[in-house]
C-alpha cells in the first residue's frame, strides 16, 4: 500500500450499471462534486452505458456540467449516464485498461448492485494481474436491498416508499370495491421490497393481508387457503407477492412463463403480467370469489419521479461522496457499505468493505423479519424499514357511525 | 317546478359508485360541508357501497364526522363510503324509495361516472313515476374523462398526473437500458388517459414515442412498422397504449383474453397483463429487437395517494359543493358539468345539465387531439391537458459534452 501522503494522481471515470433507481443520480452527483475537490484528480469522465461505454471509448466530460444542472440531475430518477447489464471477460478488461491508460484513468467508480460489484471486482483483479494501477470502487445501489454487508442500500427506501404508497391506495381501492387483489412486486431473490408493502397498514383491517417472499417456498394450496381465510374474515383480501416466489424445489413460479436470461444469468421476471394472472386465475378457479384482480407494478417501482424517500436521497448522495474520498485517502479498491448504529434514533455510518464481500452473491431477508407461517412479515421488519422510507401519505377514514335501522 | 322560495325540506343521502379516483372524496366532503349549511336539510346520511347500501339500509351518520377528519378523508384517495357497480331494476328503485321514505330522504347525491349517472337517471325517472318527491344529483367523477357535457371530469387530472409522471420515469428507464417498452394505460373507450402520457415529453427524443388510442382502429402490422421506425431513429422506443384499443371491427385487442363483464355490460380490461404481454410478444417475434418489455399500470393510476393534481382536487371539491347548492336552490334533479372558459388563462365554470345528458353514453377524444396517422396526439391535446395535471416533476439531463476519442 502506498504511503498515505503520496496520493495517486490521475483521472477519474464513473459509470452506472444494472437496473436504475430513483436516487442513483444522487450517488453520481455526490461522487462528481467530491472528485472536483481533490487536486489529485484532473479530469472527470463519465462512461455512457457502463463498461460498454469504456469499450467503445464513449466518454463525456463531467467537469463541464454546471452545479445547477448536476443538482437537477441528482433529483431525477434513472441512471443519467445510461446503464448496461454486462459482465466483462478478461480480454475486455485488458482492452479497457488500454483505453483507460490513454486517458490516464486511475480512479474508476461503478454505481450498481451485486452484479455491478462483481464487474468492479473482476476489473480490480484483472488490473492487479495486468499491473495496471487503478483504484476501483463500487458504489451501492439496488432497490432489491440485497447487497451483503449493507444494512440497506440506496434506492431501496424510495422504491419501498413507492410500494407502500401504492399499497395504501390499492388497499383503499379494494376496500371500496371488495374482492381479492394480488400485487406483484419486484424482488428476484430477496423479499425486502414486497415486505415494504406492510408499511401501508394503518387500521387493523388494512391490507396487504398476506405477503409472500422468495425466502419461503410458495405452496399453491396454502396460498388458496390463506386467501380464503382472510376473505372470510374481512370480505376482501389484498396480497403482496415478490416476483421471485419459488416452489419448494426452488423453481420460480414466474419462470414457468419466461425464458429470457441476462448476461449475469438472471431470469427476467419483471415486465410481464403472467405471475399475477396465474395467481388470480388460481383463486378464481378454486374459490367462489368472483372479483379477483392482479397488478404487476413493474418498472414504476424503480423510476417514479415524485415518490422519493428523503433519507434514501441523502444517503445515496453521501455514499457517492464517501466512495471518492475513501478511494483517494485509503489508496485501495473497495465498496462503501451502509451500516446502522445501534442507537434508538435512526443513524447510519459508512464503512469500506472489500469488493468481493458484496460482489455476485446476494443476501436474503433475515428470518426474524418473516412470520412462522411464511405468509407475512414481523414487527421487527416494520421497525427496520420504517426509517428508510421517510414520510408516507396521510390516510383518512370516515368514523362511520352507523345509523340505526328503522 | 316548485316556487324557489318554498325550498324542499328533508334529509340528505350521498353515495359513491364505480371505479375510485384520487379526488372522489373531495367531492364527498364538498357536498357534506355544503349540506351542513342549509336549514332545509336535517340529517346527512352516507350509504355504504352505493345503492347496495340503500337496499340494505346500511347508512352512516355524516353529521357526526368532525371537520378535521373530513378534511383528512378529502385528501385520501378511493371512495370513503365504499363503492359498487350496480344498475337498479324498477323493483329495486321502489324498494329504495320505501327505505328513503322511512328516513325522509329528499336529496340524493351519487358521485360517479357515466354508469353512476345512468343509475341516478333511472332513480330520478322511477321516483317521478312513483310520485316519490326526490331531488337526484349526479356528481361527476371519472379518471377516463369520458363524461359527455364536461370539458373534463374530476379524477382525470390526478390520474393524468400519475400517468405523465410514470412515463417520465419510464422514459428515463428506457433511455438508461434501451429497448422497446410498452405501457398499457386505463381507458376502455376513450384515450384521454393514455394521451396524458404525452405530458411526459420534455426533450425532443423523449417518449412516449407512440400513443395508441381506442378512438382509432389498431392495426398490428402498422404497430410493428411504427415501432421499428422509432427504434431505428432513437435506438429505443416507448409506447403508450390504451387498454381499450380495438381492431377495425371494433373488437378490443384485450377482449380476446378476458370474458368477465360487469352489470353495465363493460368487459373487464384492467388488472391483467395480457395485452401488454401480447404486444411485447409481437414485437419480439417480428423484429430483431431483443429487449422488449411491457407494464400494465392497473389500479395504481386511480388510487395513488401521493400524486394528486392541485387543480383536480379543487375542482372535485367545488363540484360537490355546487351540486348540493344547486339541488336545494333550483329544486330539480341534474348533474354538474365542468366547462372551460374561452379565456387565455385556464378558468372553468360549472353548469347544471340534465341527468340524461351525461348518463350511459360516453364521449371520445375529439379528432383534433389525434394525429392523422392515429399513432400519436396533437399539440391541441397538450394545450388542453396541461392545466389539468398541475405541477409535474422537474427532470434533469446531463449536458453530456463528448470527450474526443484519443
Amino acid at each position: 500500500m502506498k504511503n498515505k501522503k503520496e496520493l495517486l494522481q490521475g483521472n477519474f471515470l464513473i459509470a452506472q450499471s444494472g437496473g436504475p433507481s430513483a436516487v442513483i443520480n444522487q450517488s453520481l452527483v455526490g461522487a462528481i462534486l467530491e472528485a472536483k475537490k481533490h487536486s489529485q484528480i484532473k479530469k472527470i469522465y463519465g462512461s455512457l452505458h457502463g463498461i460498454k461505454g469504456i469499450l467503445e471509448e464513449n466518454f463525456i466530460d463531467l467537469k463541464r456540467e454546471t452545479k445547477q444542472n448536476l443538482e437537477r440531475v441528482a433529483k431525477t430518477p434513472s441512471s443519467a449516464l445510461g446503464s448496461v447489464r454486462k459482465k466483462p471477460t478478461p480480454e475486455e478488461c485488458r482492452r479497457m485498461f488500454e483505453i483507460m491508460n490513454k486517458y490516464n484513468v486511475r480512479y474508476f467508480f461503478y454505481i450498481g448492485g451485486n452484479d455491478s460489484a462483481e464487474t468492479a471486482n473482476i476489473i480490480d483483479e484483472e488490473a492487479k494481474k495486468d499491473g495496471y494501477e487503478l483504484r476501483v470502487f463500487h458504489i451501492p445501489k439496488t432497490i432489491d436491498n440485497d447487497l451483503r454487508e449493507n444494512d440497506h442500500t440506496p434506492g431501496y427506501g424510495s422504491a419501498a416508499k413507492f410500494v407502500a404508497s401504492a399499497l395504501m391506495g390499492d388497499n383503499l381501492d379494494n376496500r371500496a370495491l371488495p374482492g381479492v387483489k394480488i400485487d406483484v412486486i419486484m424482488g428476484r431473490h430477496a423479499g425486502f421490497l414486497a415486505a415494504s408493502s406492510s408499511l401501508a397498514r394503518i387500521f387493523p383491517d388494512d391490507g396487504p393481508h398476506l405477503i409472500y417472499l422468495p425466502e419461503r417456498p410458495f405452496d399453491m394450496e396454502k396460498f388458496v387457503q390463506d386467501v380464503r381465510k382472510v376473505y372470510e374474515k374481512f370480505g376482501r383480501c389484498v396480497v403482496a407477492v415478490s416476483e421471485g416466489i419459488s416452489d419448494k424445489d426452488g423453481t420460480p413460479i414466474a419462470a414457468k412463463f419466461t425464458r429470457e436470461v441476462d448476461a449475469h444469468g438472471n431470469v427476467q421476471l419483471s415486465g410481464t403480467g403472467a405471475l399475477g394472472d396465474l395467481l388470480a386465475g388460481v383463486i378464481k378457479s378454486r374459490t367462489n370469489i368472483s372479483r379477483v384482480r392482479a397488478d404487476t407494478f413493474g418498472y414504476l417501482q424503480r423510476s417514479f419521479p415524485l415518490v422519493i424517500s428523503e433519507v434514501d436521497s441523502k444517503e445515496a448522495r453521501k455514499v457517492g461522496q464517501i466512495a471518492v474520498k475513501t478511494a483517494i485517502k485509503d489508496g485501495v479498491s473497495g465498496s462503501i457499505a451502509i451500516k446502522r448504529k445501534k442507537t434508538k434514533k435512526y443513524e447510519v455510518y459508512f464503512e469500506r468493505v472489500p469488493l468481493s464481500a458484496v460482489a455476485k452473491e446476494t443476501r436474503k431477508m433475515p428470518d426474524k423479519f418473516i412470520n412462522d407461517e411464511g405468509n407475512n412479515i414481523t414487527s421487527a421488519f416494520i421497525e427496520y424499514a420504517r426509517p428508510l422510507v421517510g414520510t408516507l401519505p396521510v390516510i383518512g377514514r370516515l368514523k362511520g357511525m352507523k345509523v340505526a335501522k328503522k
